[in-house]
């Protein structure tokens, strides 16, 4: 039975002196005369395992000519060094290639740039910082998953191919199975009921309104799953597919959803420097420095709550010269978020947004012209979660609709929620990617996403 | 502060005759001259809350006229009832209607076809039924998620966005941002080159391949997201989004692969049972009875391991007249699977198939004839995984493309992990529906997702 180098490094003490097996990647190799210097990675832990071959072993001269990215074998004896600047390592009694690799493996152990990178994004994992990103990642949507499971809320699986245009089929893809050079059509125009499903189908962005309905039965629900955008923008933060996490809660008021909010937040940060404390000091020491202050910040501040009005206030009073003037009415634009955060030194709550510029499904507020919507905006990401308190009121989300030339006739199963014993609730999205990317530091996020597709980029 | 009927069932001792408010939507109400009972669900627990209301209240006649599907707020003493049926009530102080339900509500407490809840998805999560079956498949989510993390995978997100047409682009949904009734051509044929990414895109029907690449770097990887087939078939078993858990394993032979896939499954079930007890219960008594036996057994049980050649030979030894004759060199039908279940009852693999029933990258064993493949059956639902341990050898892989016509032109990075330090692996896939189907016994994969999508039915 192998030993995965994770388990080692936790087991050291209890495997002092065992000969053990592990089976990894060859990171780099030194050989001298005498002996040579193997690094091993076999991906279970972040750190390598050095393994010390000398001429006892009969292929020496084999294996100090084994090239970077080969798979092999490795017996040996587990040594503890304490005074070293790894804790152990290897003294080989048995050395294997298992996979070969050509000198023209294209990551060899030097400074690669992330442009190439992502030209080898099915090789990049194997580098420490990909390593590094990707753990964090699978860490984090486990952290996700463990806070809300242990909260009691339901994991519901929205659909993603849907046949409702709700949020305009413009930002939607359309699926299909005909075949688009022989397009069956009807008065000129394509013939859907061809197709699948019997009409127009799309792959959907939100799962937030079917949550919706899972919120009116289980009370407290979360989605997480990938999303489509057909956003043509080639910027650091816009990607076409990406992660989602909706959850939504009955009986929720505006407060009580930053309350979640703040609490998910500082849980996730949390499980993810306690999991993966090398992770977060490579990215620490070689991405963004700071980073593991920041975070061990984040959990022990108290974020600020502030309303849109008040921001404004504070944007129109700052000595700055703006780009874009704040307003009363209208959006907060990325300096003003920067200028925001670095203010209270801490995540920031804007509360209460006016009414044009968000969703239709936003609860109004008293005054007619806001809506019960929060955005928590951080410290250098910028915006991390977009939320609101639902528009309970039939009466007024159908006002708002019609405002708005929502078409409602095929919407009547959202409508239900409202009509079906209806209650005060709340939701909210974040973005994965704009999680991890707050995790790491990384600021592209095609560097925390496995195959990233971007517009004319859909490779692998 | 409300209290969730769950946690008023867990700490009932230290609750008792103290005063609780909670939140949630009408089941059933009995009304009598001086008394009556609310049952109250709030998705928290599967049981209801029984609420005994009387005539101090004030509002006690408004009560007696609360109907069916209404959401209230209730305030109320905790009294314990261990001699009862339920083992708890609550003695209101305070009933509050929070959300109207006019009569027409369509689950009132009678039985319903599932056929009609159907039609109502949105709604069918607050009937018994569908509140055990989506708690099952959150749970059973989970139970995933901790059995892989546990055991030191990466979850992978691979990329759900495809332009390789490496399964053949007839069973995979094509997607684009083009305008259907206005297609640019070039040549008589639609030009993908204004397309988002520039070529003809996809969505893709498994991640495994993508997946080995990150096992050549983590060793121990799994995707566990949304997947889509084309297929125009309406049985009970297909549907054209459906969810896959497909983990990819380095140094890792069939034989590991089974220990894996057995490990897992047993998790997964006894983390279910203990997790969801009444929800497993109320499927044993109105869903399928016996269920909870056949899950308990599986726990204990030592699944069988046979070869495809010799579970055809115990077919054709049979006292059965089959309706498809067994055959070396064919599939195993689903009355085959039936009485090779039957005959060991317990979950059989049946390993080492036929290579020309099974996919190219399947490994070839040495008599030339047979791939190391192996299918997890198990009594009354089949199929629920499918593995194998990969071809690593690189010309091997090659020639197989080439008999079955596959283009290696654009799978180069692919072809990477045979050369790059590649290794013995293994992998294998499990419908997450097949899986809960399992866990529940419900026969039908429309009523294990939330909205399902089959042909001529995008509801929703």
């Amino acid at each position: 039975m192998r030993t995965r180098i994770k388990d080692l490094f936790r087991k050291s003490v209890e495997l002092e002196s065992q000969e053990i097996m592990i089976k990894g990647w060859v990171r780099t190799n030194r050989a001298q005369a005498q002996f040579g210097f193997l690094n091993i990675n076999d991906g279970s832990y972040f750190d390598n395992l050095q393994v010390v071959y000398d001429l006892n072993l009969k292929n020496f001269e084999e294996i100090s000519k084994f090239r970077v990215g080969m798979s092999v074998c490795v017996k040996g004896i587990v040594i503890l060094t304490p005074n070293m600047k790894q804790p152990l390592e290897l003294h080989a009694t048995h050395v294997e290639m298992l996979g070969d690799c050509p000198e023209s493996f294209p990551i060899q152990p030097k400074r690669h740039t992330r442009e190439f990178l992502r030209e080898v994004a099915h090789l990049r994992p194997r580098t420490n910082l990909f390593n590094a990103v990707f753990r964090i990642r699978s860490v984090a949507a486990m952290a996700i998953h463990s806070y809300f499971q242990e909260h009691g809320y339901l994991y519901v699986h929205t659909p993603l191919i849907t046949c409702a245009d709700c949020e305009g089929s413009d930002q939607m893809f359309k699926i299909s199975t005909l075949n688009f050079n022989q397009l069956p059509t009807v008065d000129g125009k394509v013939d859907f009921s061809k197709d699948l499903f019997g009409k127009q189908a799309f792959i959907t962005g939100s799962g937030q309104l079917h949550g919706e309905t899972f919120a009116m039965a289980f009370s407290d629900i979360y989605t997480f799953g990938p999303t489509f955008r057909t956003e043509n923008s080639n910027t650091k933060t816009h990607a076409n597919e990406f992660w989602m996490i909706e959850p939504e809660m009955a009986f929720c008021d505006l407060e009580e959803l930053m309350n979640i909010e703040e609490e998910m937040l500082k849980f996730v940060v949390e499980y993810v420097l306690k999991t993966c404390p090398l992770e977060i000091e490579f990215c620490d020491q070689f991405v963004a420095k700071g980073l593991k202050q920041k975070l061990t910040d984040l959990i022990h501040s108290k974020f600020v709550r502030i309303s849109h009005h008040d921001v404004v206030d504070l944007l129109k009073k700052a000595n700055v010269k703006w780009e874009f003037l704040p307003s009363y009415e209208d959006d907060i634009a990325k300096e003003h978020e920067k200028y925001i955060t670095e203010y209270f030194n801490s995540p920031v709550f804007i509360t209460d947004w006016p009414k044009d510029i968000k969703a239709y499904y936003m609860k109004l507020n008293a005054d007619g012209k806001t809506v019960a919507a929060v955005d928590l905006v951080v410290p250098q990401a910028g915006e991390l979660m977009g939320g609101s308190q639902r528009e309970e009121n039939l009466e007024k989300l159908l006002d708002r609709m019609k405002e708005l030339h929502i078409d409602a006739s095929e919407m009547q199963w959202y409508l239900d929620t409202r009509r079906y014993g209806g209650c005060e609730h709340s939701g909210f999205g974040m973005g994965f990617e704009r999680l991890i990317m707050y995790l790491t530091g990384i600021e592209n996020i095609r560097d925390v996403i496995p195959f990233p597709r971007t517009p004319k980029n859909c490779e692998f």
